[in-house]
């Protein structure tokens, strides 16, 4: 198996925020040249959420608003009183969310094209902005 | 690294449906002849997840229960306005429960067997039905 | 691709535990002398959750209770109704949790080392003990 690693950095404006980075990564799988095998796309920061889904104004905004209200900031947490101390973000609630959203990306590449679905994007969800983030695409082949 | 990709389709008679389909995945392994790599189980519709848990079909219904009751349908998503006026089924709730359930499903393929635990099966969960669904297995060696 | 799997032992004394195991799967990297390719986490166990996020113990907590108050044990689940005429512990809650925290969890394996952020943990999420459970790591080369 080989492996390639390229990163690259998205940067955020709000204290949440849902971007799609799907051009991104194919940017980077066509700056690799690979063929066949596996994408793997990652973030080493534990309040960011990587997910494929559909990419739509109002849907995006939707998300934000739902996770807002079910894993509310600031809500309590014990882990925020770190934050409140050292006067840093709270952002246990963010933590909160990426145990559920899905991290990292898995997608079969084939003939140097991700296989996603018509309506499917690669997304990029901060819950801990506004940040510069890394992100991390791994080529397995 | 060696890529084989062979689909399969799921008809859903109702709006939530969650389904086991772990012999047609085994169905495709066999098929494939292949012994030690990595199944990757996918689908390109962003209101489908595909995961791993016991199926049970008390805890089925529970399942579509908790997410019901958590993530309504209908419950005024601005997403769902664009269904509305083209008068297609409203799916918001759908793209945020596929956000948190895990898709796609990966399992260790050794000596021609998925490596699952004894009461762990390939799950479908069709958020948006009823429809025609394709799953896409793919076999890495 | 060449396959190697290891397992070890988790023991849990409560009912639900979050524990940190980077450690555990470092130890079998290093055991196993790898160096490039996949790093996957797994469990046979469907009420054990595995995830990458960071160590810390008071947040440790506010996942425990986050989870608890969301999704609360023995709240009327049809699935515990077995467990109740079998008397076993009812442990519906803990199988829809896990359909949305993560499992298994995948790294990038590059130089021998696990490519995790800095605060970055492999964390063991037990819903359904106490126990003593498997955890298997395979890693792909």
């Amino acid at each position: 198996m080989e492996l390639d690693t390229y990163s690259f950095e998205v940067s955020t404006d709000d204290r949440a925020e849902l971007r799609r980075i799907t051009d991104r990564v194919e940017g980077v799988i066509d700056e690799s040249d690979a063929s066949d095998g596996l994408v793997f796309v990652s973030t080493p920061h534990t309040t960011v959420a990587l997910f494929t889904n559909e990419y739509e104004k109002r849907l995006t905004q939707d998300i934000i608003d739902f996770f807002a209200a079910y894993v509310p900031p600031e809500d309590g947490y014990l882990h925020d009183r770190h934050h409140v101390a050292t006067e840093t973000q709270p952002n246990a609630h963010a933590h909160i969310i990426t145990s559920m959203v899905h991290t990292p990306v898995l997608a079969v590449l084939e003939d140097g094209t991700m296989q996603l679905g018509r309506w499917e994007d690669v997304l990029f969800f901060d819950l801990d902005g506004p940040s510069t983030r890394t992100v991390r695409v791994t080529i397995l082949e």
